[in-house]
């Protein structure tokens, strides 16, 4: 079986390089960048402007291959792909949670961007706190290493 | 630009009719599945077992169109696409935060499940909560509409 996407659009953001990206964008909430989505689908961003935050979905464009473990950012052990968050996956697809700070017609100013300039969009969904956040959550190999890592 | 993607596993459900399905997996947490990941990447399940939530993206194969405007479960009016988690998007990709019960080689035992019996599996990524949640969120039209819903 095989899966055909289309982009809906294209990610814009300051990070032409890969040391440049932060760990997650929610670290850097300085990080600006516009989410362009193609006028064919401008219809469908009714209503966003009423969110203050927005789910991205994308397609990791720069990963040319997939590794099945893989030493994350955060240490040096190897980990299994589907315990972090590489882009080196399967199906190169990455999720982010961005700020929406301004909606003009197709154009999305969203602040906490994670990704590199010219990233394909796949998605959009509302972020909503009752659907996406849980309480009581253990992170594994991750206990203790986000410590230093500011929350905005 | 075409994006070709391949199902890396099987979500098994209960929920073999829509109506069967909760809004989200979180207000029916006695809802329990399990995700079959191929055997050839499970490898790739390496240290999964040390989080309590995954994100997996799946594909809505029971979707055969789209629309940019829709009307979600908790209300009757239309809403843009890309401010609704209706399964009828462009690209028809899902998300959803699961619990993890139980692994046992490729096999994932879950809780808070909403996805459809036989739904195909794209990624899993670790739930981390410094990641993946917000303070202080405006959700547009959804306010006040999801006071009746239990959360866990």
């Amino acid at each position: 079986m095989k899966i055909v996407l289309t982009p809906i659009g294209i990610i814009h953001s300051p990070y032409k390089k890969k040391e440049d990206i932060p760990i997650r964008g929610v670290f850097m909430p300085q990080g600006v960048g516009t989410i362009e989505v193609f006028e064919e689908y401008e219809k469908g961003l009714q209503d966003v402007e009423g969110f203050s935050h927005l789910i991205i979905l994308y397609f990791f464009h720069k990963s040319k291959e997939f590794s099945l473990l893989g030493k994350p950012f955060l240490e040096d052990k190897l980990h299994g792909i589907f315990a972090i968050r590489s882009p080196h996956r399967p199906n190169h697809l990455g999720i982010s949670v961005v700020r929406l700070l301004e909606r003009k017609g197709n154009i999305l100013k969203v602040g906490e961007i994670d990704v590199f300039d010219g990233t394909p969009l796949l998605d959009i969904k509302p972020y909503v706190p009752k659907f996406d956040e849980r309480k009581n959550v253990k992170i594994g190999w991750l206990e203790g290493k986000l410590n230093n890592q500011n929350k905005s």
